[in-house]
């Protein structure tokens, strides 16, 4: 009883990620429901997605694509008041966003598009690792922040990068992990509590 | 440092129902880097939307917008074997195809679209009651389920509903509310209890 063509939609709308059958009904009907401009842009501008981003040639972060539709470079690698000696690696262009939020990363990034993950079969040959070394040398990089996230996948892409890396002659340094700020003391799990602990720092 | 063009996708996405920023980046960075058919695909499939699914004339259901453009009738209503008797009136058409899943309804549907909502100041003339009661003269129906939510709003929609269409000689019924299917009794909220008790039946 329902139409094929809304089924159609629905279909496509529940390969976003996180979003089931319920949550493509709701942004179905709300597309057909609200201002018809709204549907009509969304959608032109969504079709048209790949034909003006991609993932930038040096980082990875998302990019405009240039006129000659053959080269993306970001805004921070195109950056020159960025500091060349400074790369801070990152799992995904979220959490790149998320430290340019902070406003005080003054360095450029290296997205590596996954982690280190035995459990889903991801190892070490299927991180762009050759292509993180050639973006250290080519770029006279000194420091080399590795932030990615504190998780089981996140500290195992932390130890191969400090294996792969440490010839290389850099400082290589990890963000801290501890008690967030605002966090509560009383609900921090143990092993935040225990990170805190150990990366105390003189008052 | 965030690309204009990614920006304005963003704050399309973000105008879907419950979608926040982060929702949207997801979404974002999901479509530029998946199968680039998906995102052609999805992109244009909403932008056309509305030029392949309308609100049924007569029962406010989504429905394929017919050939000659005019006219966009849902299978339900088109549909000869079910009840013209059976009327059952709804919110939204979430609601709608949640009954159909049910499987058990045998009439048709009329959709409100909104519900009374003093707090949120929808009073009784924003409601199609006028199309309402030509549906009912129009159709030769003969009993009215009202399956608006067990809710504040819901409640005082069917209340209202009861007023306006108790002079037109019909069954009038509410949807049974109670501890739902696979419930605990230990959880279920003082009012929901309250219903289920007032509302027992004879084993």
């Amino acid at each position: 009883m329902i139409s094929e063509r809304l089924k159609r939609v629905l279909s496509l709308l529940s390969r976003l990620p996180g979003v089931g059958e319920k949550t493509a009904q709701r942004y179905a009907l709300y597309l057909l429901t609200t201002d018809e401009a709204v549907s009509r842009e969304l959608g032109a501008e969504i079709a048209s997605l790949r034909d003006h981003l991609a993932p930038c040639v040096r980082c990875g972060n998302i990019a405009d694509v240039e006129e000659d539709k053959k080269t993306a470079e970001c805004a921070i690698c195109r950056d020159s008041k960025r500091d060349a000696a400074l790369l801070c690696v990152v799992a995904r262009v979220q959490d790149l966003l998320a430290i340019e939020r902070a406003g005080t990363m003054r360095g450029r990034y290296f997205v590596l598009g996954r982690l280190l993950s035995p459990l889903e079969g991801v190892g070490p040959d299927e991180l762009p690792i050759p292509k993180l070394i050639a973006r250290i040398r080519e770029g006279a990089v000194r420091e080399v922040i590795v932030a990615t996230p504190p998780s089981v996948d996140g500290e195992a892409t932390a130890l191969l990068l400090k294996q792969e890396l440490r010839s290389l002659g850099l400082t290589l340094t990890r963000i801290a992990s501890g008690v967030p700020h605002g966090g509560d003391l009383e609900f921090a799990d143990p092993i935040t509590m225990g990170r805190a602990l150990a990366g105390r720092q003189n008052l």
